[in-house]
């Protein structure tokens, strides 16, 4: 099953496909999700980010050589920069180097804490793509990844959710459209290379905190980032769910002496 | 003024205090909140942490002597970690010493990104009892705070929050009553010993990320923590705001060979 969120005339709906239409539901994390009546033309539709998540969560250093012999490590993103596709990535220059980080995306069907191993695929609704949006310059800076992970735009996930994927070797390709229009590939790599699999990731941060409905995992990048500059397109294809495009922009801000003080501290 | 959210037959309802009554209103956030016509007695009533925020931050190093030589640093919760007064705290003996910690929590008020100084205090709703429950023994194994900050029930606020209160000197009381009844005063001390102060601190971190509505900064303890034990009740008091009551219960989670084995990598 295909679920995704749309903007119509009423206001953002779940929605399922099925056909050339795109058909409302009322809860899209029931185990058989109830129509609502209402439906959409796929084509044309405005699709809005497929979930909105309570808690976002990306698994560090996993996906180099030498990963694995690292526990595994999480670190948090605010929800406020969830965006879905066509949304853009704001780039503060002040920041330095800004990556685009191609990753398949958990998404979380129902709470779920202490989870075994036997229990990971009835916790998931699907799979997604993210891009973990990272201001690499400022790691040194910040171990908490505070002001590395969280600025506007940094969390594009979509175009939908797919139910039936399988993510142990799925194909993970990053391309990057410049402001001149031609398109490089900047990585393409697979799932296959994250030190710790998408079961060993749930069962981990389960074993620390509660996930929730439509909370997601960005589960780690195996090489698939690149620095994005404005004027950049960002698209990351996974085969058997779909391709995310998300432009990148410079961040308009506004400016003042005390304010590029606190900045650059 | 001071607004709460409690529990009502109709559901969790945002009310303001007049007189004897909690009063309904529209919407907490709005410069002059709407009332809705419903009152409840105020004593007697549920209440529920007073917003549910999108975004959890917490200062870290913003409390001991030499903090200011060192410069600002967050780290986010998840905000499925909020809970309200009397709510319990979860502790898994497993993790080792898990801290509370009280603190004087900010509460935003209205989108808010790359704050100005002077643009700060029309960016706050107001302020409420935090109490940021810590896995200290965690620490050194993620220094990213994840495993260390989120396990259940680790961010009770409350029990309301007022619109009218001087963040710069606040009295911050956090005491413990102990399973045998004894209560004693874990520390005793102010906000002016906090490194960075409020404006400072949404400076700070509106420089990297966009708050909102209901967002909840948690100011830093200047030495507000202490070990707790399954019944333990941990009280934390700043005059002018009231005090945040929670008891501390022991984990109780399923264990399994595979599970213990996760936990302890």
């Amino acid at each position: 099953m295909r679920i995704a969120r749309i903007a119509t005339e009423a206001g953002p709906r779940s929605v399922v496909a099925d056909g050339e239409h795109w058909h409302g539901v009322v809860d899209p994390f029931a185990p058989e999700p109830v129509r609502t009546g209402e439906s959409w033309p796929i084509s044309g539709a405005a699709l809005l980010a497929p979930v909105v998540p309570t808690v976002v969560l990306g698994m560090a250093h996993n996906g180099a050589p030498g990963d694995r012999d690292l526990p595994p490590q999480a670190f948090q993103k605010s929800a406020r920069t969830i965006v879905g596709p066509g949304d853009r990535i704001e780039l503060d220059a002040s920041l330095g180097t800004i990556n685009i980080e191609g990753e398949l995306a958990v998404v979380i069907r129902r709470t779920s804490r202490h989870l075994r191993a036997e229990d990971v695929a009835d916790a998931i609704l699907g799979f997604t793509i993210g891009n973990d949006v990272t201001a690499a310059d400022q790691i040194p800076l910040d171990d908490k990844l505070t002001q590395v992970k969280n600025g506007d735009g940094y969390t594009p996930i979509g175009p939908w959710i797919e139910t039936d994927f399988d993510a142990s070797d799925a194909r993970l390709l990053v391309e990057i459209t410049g402001p001149d229009g031609v398109r490089r590939t900047v990585a393409d790599a697979t799932t296959a290379s994250l030190a710790y699999d998408v079961t060993e990731q749930l069962v981990y941060l389960t074993s620390h905190l509660t996930l929730g409905p439509g909370d997601v995992v960005l589960t780690g990048a195996p090489a698939t980032f690149a620095p994005a500059v404005p004027g950049d397109i960002a698209s990351i294809t996974i085969p058997g769910i779909g391709t995310l495009e998300n432009p990148a922009v410079a961040a308009v801000r506004p400016t003042s002496a005390h304010q590029e003080q606190v900045v650059t501290v």
